[in-house]
This record gives C-alpha cells, sequence and structure tokens, in this order.
C-alpha cells in the first residue's frame, strides 16, 4: 500500500513499514490535537536533548512555551534545529510471535526552527495556547502580570516537514503459519481517565468548581 | 531546597526549579519502571531527531529494539550521541492565575552513546526486553527465527548520566494573594485504563486468553 500522501521532504520520509505513514495537514492536525506532551529535541555542541513539554497547535503552528531562562527557550530562539514529538499510546497489540507483538500508537513528527514571539504579541499568544490546552480557564483565572509576561517565552513552529505514523487493529499474523499455534491473539486498548477535581488545600469555603475544570474532567473517554 | 542528590554531570543538572531534580539511581530507576514509551533522540548533520520507542530496564541498562535497517537503529550504533527522555503525565495543576497553571508530572532523561547487542547475545537480552514490557508473555508465544532476529537490532545504554524531574500536589499558590480571588484551585489527575482483552478476527475457536495477557488487561490502577 502506497501512503496517502508524499513525504514533504527526503528527511521526514518514513523508511520503516511505509504504509503506516501520512503526510497530508489533516492527519498532522490529527495527531497534533489528539495530543497533549511533545518531546522537544535539539542539540547543542552534537549532544541532543530531548524535553518533554505542554504544546498548542493553533492553526498552521504549534507554540510551546517556557521560562525565557531555559536552556532550550534560549537555544530554540537562537535558532538551533528543532524536531517536535508528539506520540499517543493506544494499546497493545499481542500477535502470537515475539517479533509481531508491539503497540497501537499514532505519532507526529515535525522539523523546523522554532521562532520567539516579541513582547507585543505575548499575551495574545500566550492565551491562544492556553485555550488549546485548556478551553475557557484563560477567562476564569488571573492574567500574567507584566513581571510574569517578560518570564515568560512563547515560541512556534511553523507545520511544513511533518510526517505521521499511525498503527491500528489485530496483530498482523491472522493469516500467517503462526495462526495455528495454540497462542492467544489480540489486542488492549489503553485510555485515559480524568479524575474528578481534588481542591487545593488552601482553597478558601465557598469557591466552586470553575466551568473549564467541570469540562475537563468530564472530558475522559465515553463509557469510563 | 536543596536537591536530594547532587547532578552525574554539568550537562544533566537542572536549572528550571531544582527543587524538583533528583539524580539517584533509586529515583531514575523508578520513573524508568512507570514508563513505558520513551522518545530517544539524536542529531544526523546538526538537525536532531526525535523517535519515540519502547524501552526496558534491566539493571542499569535501558534496552531499546528496532529494525536493524532503521536510520536511528544505525546512527545509534555508529556511536552517536543520543538522550533518551520517559514521561509521565499524572494530571492538571489548576492555579489561579496563568502563570502557575501547569501539570503534575515525572520524567527522566539519560544522556549517553548507545551500544548494539552482537548477535550471539541478541535471544537473552530480547527475552530480558520483552520480560520487562510484557512479563511472561515471551514463555507463551513464538520466539524469533534466526531471520527475525538478524532483522531485529537490540540497544543498551548504561544509566550513567541521568536526571529525573517530579512535580506532584496542589498549585503553589495557596499562600500567594492570588488565593484571596474568587478562582478555583486544585488538581485533576489523569490515570490510565486498559481495557478487555480484544481476540483477533482470526483467532482460532477455542483458544483462551493467555495469563500475562489477562495479568496485564488487570493491572489498570486501583479503582479502576
Amino acid at each position: 500500500m502506497e501512503p496517502a500522501s508524499s513525504a514533504p521532504s527526503t528527511r521526514t520520509r518514513i523508511r520503516r513499514i511505509p504504509k503506516n505513514a501520512r503526510y497530508d495537514l489533516a492527519s498532522v492536525h490529527r495527531v497534533l490535537d489528539r495530543g497533549r506532551v511533545a518531546h522537544v529535541s535539539f542539540a547543542e555542541q552534537c549532544q541532543p536533548y530531548c524535553i518533554p513539554t505542554l504544546y498548542a497547535r493553533v492553526e498552521d503552528r504549534v507554540l510551546i512555551h517556557g521560562s525565557s531562562a531555559s536552556r532550550m527557550v534560549k537555544l530554540l530562539s537562537a535558532g538551533h534545529p528543532a524536531c517536535l514529538t508528539v506520540t499517543l499510546f493506544d494499546g497493545w497489540v499481542l500477535a502470537r510471535s515475539a517479533f509481531e507483538t508491539g503497540v497501537n500508537y499514532e505519532s507526529v513528527t515535525l522539523l523546523g526552527c522554532f521562532t520567539a514571539i516579541g513582547e507585543a504579541h505575548k499575551p495574545a499568544r500566550l492565551e491562544a495556547f492556553m485555550e488549546k490546552v485548556l478551553p475557557g480557564r484563560w477567562g476564569e483565572v488571573r492574567p500574567p502580570s507584566r513581571q510574569e509576561l517578560k518570564a515568560t517565552a512563547i515560541l512556534e513552529l511553523a507545520i511544513a516537514e511533518a510526517s505521521v505514523k499511525t498503527r491500528t487493529g489485530p496483530p498482523d499474523d491472522d493469516g500467517s503459519p503462526d495462526a495455528e499455534l495454540e497462542v492467544w491473539a489480540g489486542t488492549i486498548a489503553v485510555t485515559e481517565r480524568l479524575g474528578d477535581p481534588v481542591p487545593s488545600p488552601g482553597l478558601h469555603d465557598g469557591i466552586g468548581v470553575d466551568a473549564s475544570v467541570r469540562r475537563l474532567a468530564r472530558s475522559s473517554p465515553p463509557g469510563e
């Protein structure tokens, strides 16, 4: 099977199991919108580093934020090449052989250079970031002070060189000689469950759970 | 608060919020043993790449595997410096300000160079890998053929330069002026739930769910 679209560059082309690869923008957006934590990698003196961080896709860009003083922010702001990867683990694939055993997952990888958002645009970009990460929360909380804004960098990466890998469904050995073995084969799905809101010990009496938090707590997949 | 232990190298020392940093082996092992997917980064011609992969901690090493033909395996086997990061997302931290809003999480980062396991030691290392990832499954499935072994590389990284970051508990603004705001503050935990085993469409009648699969499906956190 050929991929549904072709790679935007040689270095994003997926060589292993190309039938699981996608390069179209709809697939890239879909996987980015499913995730929540990105791993951002960059190199300093040939040593790669890989840092987990929240992110938000806003239109054709991915936003991340961090302390202005952090090494990651400094290097990315200076234009060091980066790779941003988001991975969703969807479950176990239990085949009849060790070799075919694996996982169902989706991942998206973006290559490129981040750019730092200038001071004037920071409040709007931070709001857009938080609106994607925790919809409705920005309007409920105290907005950033001038000092907090200064301490926070917000960086964006254009979605240009992107690839998606997806594996779904049962193991691949139903039609193989292994299907004659007395071994169970199938899948176990892994989903996420959000707990009930737990108030902070210092929460003053009489303050109810805000609407955005109530919606978040209800956002576990159906049937949970 | 000072970290519980000191960084093994300048480049692993955590500069942001050092009170959340740990460098002792027990913490490193604990976080590695909680996780399942690692993000492995490496660079080629100054461009970093970051690939998700299953991994297993076995004693003082981390094992990964992959196709012998993959770019990652080739570069890592050739001794390119790597960074391996494992991140656990534990929940949302809903503070009263945008600035203090964040997540509870644990992550561990290892720096170093992988080494490829030679042919003679591959079967034992693959068994150790699978025994950690899916305990008991190795003994139930068909072991790798000679051809499958040849197609599979197994690489190991010594746990030497490692750091852990952990954030737990309620938001940090209980004792701040923000606590007077009429904003709810607290946490929402995020946990994982494993579904029931779903048989492969081609599973022959009369083959029951294997013991390792039954144990895996029951391994969701208590109360799920």
